[in-house]
């Protein structure tokens, strides 16, 4: 398998999901075992103190565990989030935000990964951290 | 405290968080530890295959835990999520999608909620699992 | 398949995962989507404070899930844990604890179930939620 | 506050909560942000195939965060597990087991860690993953 290319990950995904693509998240890196998306700053989805909002927040994870299965799987639509675990850990505002998944284990039936969420420019200061396992398909 | 019903609910969350009512989310019932949340359908967000998105399902796990928090803090925004973890269980497809929470627990500094989340009509079978924590402010 | 009986489970438990028997590990009940387990309070095993452990409370989460697999896939170690997701609600004291495991779906390659836990006479007072996936193998 | 050392925190384990420490637990490694903690492997404790047992990952995976909040709050047992996420990723068989914490969030209420467990001499292979938040008390 070829690792796709950032550029058709999102061309992909703007095509299969487009509310996705709509919505601002982007893939941003694609590399054996890890992915990583960015969320264009929206202030009209905010949430009540300019807060990037915990759905904002889950959106952008479970998308971007999508693009690390890309990186196992290709590009195709074969896999689908069986659960996902979200801890929040800091109020998250100000700019785009960022996420990066890391494989942690890709098995027969199962593709799990760990996601660390932060806003551009402090990556030190994670807003909050995923979990993942999405279930391979066929 | 007085429980807030449903109006007042949804007009809160029109004011506050004005996103979250424009996607479609509203308030169905308010009840001593329950409350109850439906998300119209709407076809421009699906995922491949015609399924309510995971994020779809996650922002009314999230929203329904939120007014489950009114019914223990009155209607008003003291309350952050804290960590959600929701469990996919069927494809979910069809109809509008119902979220009931119920009150676990409600000590000083957090509420826990149950959610589960089902398509409109059919509440056996459930399409989607989460709990997830608040943490209270002040 | 015919639903083992709680002696079934608590023999072959006995004979495959000895340890688990020893710690004071029982099946209560076996009924078509839901199991109920005790664990037999032991003293030396408490943490400060008189609590009944974290670990204890999970080994009892995790038993009751493997005898609700049971209940879909008859009496044998065909399912393991896959994920596990434990919210501690109220400190845990006094006496046997408790776990009901209600079947919320079976999949082809996972069942997933909740799981209630309390002391022994205090039902309405959980002490614990879980909610887990095993993974079905062969 | 003075980091406690590897050996303090065995002591006081040992004193507070012996059966963890009967149950061959052992703290390897305290440093800022993060704890090393080892459970030195019982044959007499595996699960059917040799597998080191799910609680059993559950238990150290819980203690090394225990000892994360000494890292934060010093030793005393000031604070107590508020839930658990874990995800078992492969068969642990073998050796003893390695759980390495770190620290993901120190609030004012809430310590948040992130866990990584291997069997000595297989770094690389994560058999688990855990996270979990500890509330602080008092």
């Amino acid at each position: 398998m070829t690792l796709p290319t950032p550029e058709q990950v999102n061309a992909f995904v703007a095509e299969v999901y487009p509310s996705a693509y709509a919505d601002g998240h982007r893939c941003e890196e694609m590399a054996p075992g890890r992915a990583v998306a960015r969320w264009l700053h929206d202030p009209a989805t905010l949430r009540p103190g300019g807060l990037i909002s915990g759905p904002t927040q889950f959106a952008l994870a479970d998308l971007v565990l999508w693009h690390l299965s890309f990186t196992v799987l290709g590009l195709a639509p074969m896999a689908v989030t069986s659960d996902l675990h979200i801890t929040f850990l800091r109020p998250a505002t100000g700019g785009d935000l960022i996420a990066r998944a890391d494989l942690l284990r890709a098995g027969k039936t199962r593709i799990v990964g760990d996601v660390k969420l932060w806003v551009d420019g402090a990556p030190d200061r994670l807003v909050a951290h995923a979990i993942g396992s999405y279930a391979r398909l066929g």
